[in-house]
């Protein structure tokens, strides 16, 4: 770069680092919600703090769905089931018969959900099992980067939340290790949450089915089976978080009674912690759902959070921006 | 300090420095193992190499018994439940006319080992479970710093191997993370393996039993459970891969036929890839085994090193030192 093109464009560069470090959170209204973050992370990380944690230690895991990104008017994952099912339906003659796929390919999402959790989890099983673990990664990754959502018609990452991005690189720029702590598929969530997170593979934790290593036509492979490992939701999140990551988190994240487990677990342990739950209120610019919500109902957690003093975002009053592509703060390219 | 002091003092930091950067792996003997190393770090590391690979996908694998630390005459962890049961014996007395128990308690390893898999199993339940995570961390944490191995009379965490440790240093200098996958406990290693190998707990992926989450007299807690989740080892080390990582290694570590499917797997994907085994043929300064061993068993493996230029280590032609306390180079201290 020539020199006067260097002294022209320098301060630019200087202004937008002093803007980025003086101001985080940049999407996030002035409040109380915005305060007690920013104050936990400096309780935390100030080395004359009494409350400081070593970065080792400095664990945050969040829930997926309805907390990073949406999940009304169903769980993302389930369209991807469904189109799954739609793709795979002319290897099935059969299935024109048989529910809950018949359900499916007539466009019937009620019926299709009619059968409950057994419905939901025999297309589950039908839709993620019996390729392997590069053969299911490549499917993910080329549905993600087609399908639309049927309401706003985005690209399913980009309804994810822009205050949330902003707060996984505030909590990384302080030596935080991010973990994503989901109900959802471990394997369906990997291909694109690095991209779209900065999260990368070995810190997502999630929902599984079991596997087996074998040896195909002289090449390993891993091979999805038809069959349940894990159900990583509520008693089961504090458990997967021990097993994966085996340290107890100093800060949690979610929206939804699925979570509450975590919070509670996170928030038990000595030393200073943080439990935060997004609240949707806000049917304008997204959904509102609560207590009496079939998805991502928050009713005991909520209950729960006021009288513990956990922090409670409401979408509503609390960030100036949803989803990035509104513009207002521009996604950090890092 | 004052200034004539860091005048003398400096170029002894400044030597220290080139030195360390210009001879990694200092307990390693000069030969094909090292070149070996050095030559695939070196491959994927340059920017301008055809098989650069970026850091976040620099992932490297190690077993832990008889690779980062002995494993004769019998799996520490073994001797670990030993001393549990002689601990737990006075609540138990009807443990000494009960075998495996009994044996154990006269001080008979080879009786109370004769009931095989199955008695194993029973005792490792009886000492591993029954508690909670946390309690069974202070109880890992207890024994590692008292305990003494019967045939060295040192401590287990001095039995690990000096060069593995300078490998796992030259790995992480280099951007490699760095992860155990391990038949052994997945909680029986994570409470010493960031103190002793660099290695954080959700780098350590190891066996492990089933747990569940409750509140106990109000306060939250994941309680041990005496059943088993996942054996860590042969084809399940993939498999625990996938599960835990979800990202292919580049570079896998071992010393038996229980690491076989580990190595298959990595060397099995695209790019430069790198497997290596050590080799127990050092009857003086360790132990001599391979084929024909019940512990640590390195067959099969042996062959196919042979046959497809993987790394097999001599420890006695390719180390210079075995444990740290011998000497010979020190660790380094970060």
């Amino acid at each position: 770069m020539r020199r006067a093109a260097v002294q022209v464009i320098a301060p630019f560069f200087a202004l937008a680092a002093a803007a980025h470090a003086a101001e985080p959170l940049p999407s996030w209204n002035e409040g109380a919600a915005k305060r007690s973050i920013i104050a936990f992370v400096e309780q935390v990380t100030k080395v004359s703090s009494p409350d400081f944690v070593p970065p080792a230690e400095r664990i945050a895991t969040f829930d997926n769905d309805g907390c990073l990104w949406a999940e009304q008017p169903m769980y993302f994952q389930a369209f991807f089931i469904f189109d799954r099912i739609r793709e795979l339906a002319p290897a099935h003659a059969e299935w024109s018969g048989k529910e809950p796929f018949a359900s499916v390919l007539r466009g019937d999402v009620k019926g299709a959900l009619a059968g409950g959790e057994h419905a939901l989890l025999e297309m589950a099983m039908t839709t993620h099992a019996g390729n392997t673990t590069e053969e299911f990664e490549k499917i993910v990754k080329d549905w993600v980067a087609t399908a639309r959502h049927p309401v706003t018609k985005r690209p399913y990452t980009e309804m994810v939340y822009q205050p949330m991005l902003e707060l996984l690189d505030y909590l990384r720029a302080n030596g935080f290790k991010t973990f994503i702590v989901s109900g959802g598929g471990i394997e369906f969530m990997r291909p694109w949450a690095e991209r779209v997170y900065g999260i990368p593979p070995e810190q997502v934790i999630g929902s599984s089915i079991k596997t087996k290593f074998e040896i195909r036509d002289g090449k390993p492979v891993i091979a999805r089976l038809p069959e349940l490992n894990f159900i990583d939701d509520k008693a089961g999140k504090p458990a997967a978080i021990q097993h994966h990551i085996g340290r107890r988190p100093i800060a949690a994240f979610g929206n939804s009674d699925g979570d509450l487990q975590m919070l509670q677990w996170t928030t038990a342990g000595s030393g200073a912690r943080f439990a935060l739950y997004v609240h949707h209120d806000d049917a304008v610019r997204e959904w509102s759902y609560d207590r009496e919500s079939h998805i991502g109902r928050l009713d005991k957690g909520l209950d729960e959070a006021k009288a513990r003093g956990w922090t409670v975002v409401s979408m509503k009053a609390d960030w100036g921006t949803i989803y990035p592509a509104e513009g207002g703060a521009s996604r950090k390219a890092n």
